[in-house]
C-alpha cells in the first residue's frame, strides 16, 4: 500500500452579490478566503448602476473572478417607492435618523437580488450565496436585517432542490463601517475602486447618507479614503 | 345627533400573482371574496409568455381588476437551466415522475416573482400577496412547498417596513387539482380564459406534464374542459 496523500480539496463555488459598494467588496474577500467565486451584479434601476458596474468589474479584474453576472430587475424601477430608482425624487443629504426608513429605501430590494442570486447557485451547483448587508452601522433600512437573511436562509433551504443546500450568508452584518474598513485593508481590499454614494456625479457627493457613514467608518478606522469627494469634511 | 350609520368597512388591497393559468385564476377568484385586488404577471423568457399575458388581461377584464403589473424578470432567462425557458431544451411529454424535479422546473423561480410582488404590494400599501401555488397534486417543484411560503413569509415580515405587515396567502396549495376546478366553477371562474400548456401552439398540446395534470383535473371533477386540445385524451 502506498502511503496516504492527503489531496487538496476542490474549494467549493459561492455567488458574490458585488453591488461596487465597499460591504460587499469586502465581502468578497472574507468570502474568498475559502470558496471559488462567481460575482453577480445587479441594476434595478438606481441612478449609479454604470458607476457601480465598473467597479464590480475592477474588483473582478483584481480579484481575478472569471464567472460574472450582469442582471437587470427592471420591476424594481416600474415599481418605484424609492428616490434611488426615481430621479424626481432628491438625494436627502445628512446624516440618517434613528427609527426613520429612508426615502431611499427600495422596497424588499435586498429580496429581489437574493432571489436571483440563489437562482443562479441552484443553476451552477454553487454552495453558498453572500451578500454584504449591513445592519450594525446602517441607514436601517427593513431588508438589511439579520433576521431577514436567516428567514431568507429557511425559504431558500424549502424552496431549491433537496441536493442543492444553499447557504445564505452575511459576514459583514455585524459589524460597524469601522470595523469593515479595517477588515479590508488587511484583505487588501482595492477600495479605490468602490462606489457608495448615492448620486451619480464624476465624484462622490460626501453628504448623503451613504457618503457620511462611509467617511465616519474610514475616519474612526483611522485609514484615509482613498476616493474623493465634491465636499470638503464638514468640520 | 343622528343616528350611527354603519358604514361598509373598506376592503383592504391584495396583490394577486396572476399566471394566466388555472390556479392562479382560482386564488385570485378565492381572494375577490374579501379583498380590492391588484393582478401582478412575470414574464421570464418562458416560450408561453404572450400566451398567458392574454388570459391574465381577459381575466382582469372579467374581475373589473384595474391596477395591473406586467413585470419581466430578465435574470431567469439569462440564468436558464430549465426547458421552459431555454428552447433548445424540449418539453418532455408524459405524466410527472414521482421524487423527480422536472427539467421544468425554473430554479427558485417564485421567489423572484414572489419578491417583486411583495415589493410592488409595500409601494402600494397591499396588505397581502397571494400566489397559485399547488403542491398536492403538483410536478413537484421545490419552490411549491408550503414550507418554502411560510418561511418567505417570516422574511416577508423581517425584511418590509414593520407597518407593511403584508401576509403571503396560498389559498390552493393543499388541493387537487379536481378541487381546484370543483371551486373555480362554484366562483365563476372562466377557465376559458386560462392556459396551462408549457407549449406555445395554437392549441394546447394535452400531452405536457402541465396538461395532463389539468386534465385529469377537470375530468376527476366531471367537468368538460372547455379548452381546446391538439392531442385527444389517451384511453
Amino acid at each position: 500500500m502506498s502511503a496516504a496523500v492527503s489531496l487538496p480539496l476542490e474549494r467549493e463555488l459561492a455567488v458574490v452579490c458585488v453591488s461596487g459598494g465597499m460591504d460587499s467588496a469586502v465581502t468578497a474577500a472574507i468570502a474568498a478566503d475559502r470558496n471559488r467565486l462567481a460575482f453577480l451584479h445587479a441594476s434595478y434601476g438606481q441612478r449609479t448602476a454604470s458607476k457601480e458596474r465598473d467597479c464590480f468589474h475592477r474588483l473582478a479584474d483584481h480579484m481575478r473572478v472569471e464567472r460574472r453576472l450582469e442582471i437587470t430587475i427592471p420591476a424594481l424601477a416600474l415599481i418605484g417607492g424609492s428616490s434611488l430608482t426615481d430621479e424626481s425624487v432628491p438625494i436627502r443629504h445628512g446624516a440618517p435618523e434613528p427609527g426613520v426608513v429612508p426615502a431611499t429605501y427600495v422596497p424588499f430590494r435586498n429580496a429581489n437580488i437574493l432571489a436571483a442570486a440563489v437562482s443562479w447557485a441552484e443553476a451552477i451547483a454553487a454552495h453558498a450565496v453572500f451578500y454584504g448587508a449591513v445592519w450594525a452601522d446602517s441607514s436601517g433600512y427593513p431588508d438589511c436585517r439579520p433576521e431577514f437573511y436567516r428567514a431568507f436562509e429557511s425559504a431558500v433551504r424549502a424552496g431549491t432542490r433537496p441536493e442543492a443546500r444553499i447557504g445564505v450568508v452575511t459576514p459583514v452584518i455585524h459589524m460597524r463601517k469601522a470595523e469593515i474598513v479595517r477588515r479590508g485593508m488587511e484583505l487588501g481590499v482595492p477600495f479605490e475602486w468602490t462606489w457608495s454614494c448615492y448620486e451619480s456625479w464624476r465624484e462622490a457627493c460626501g453628504e448623503c447618507e451613504s457618503c457620511l457613514l462611509r467617511r465616519r467608518g474610514f475616519a474612526e478606522a483611522g485609514v484615509v479614503d482613498p476616493i474623493h469627494y465634491r465636499a470638503p469634511v464638514k468640520p
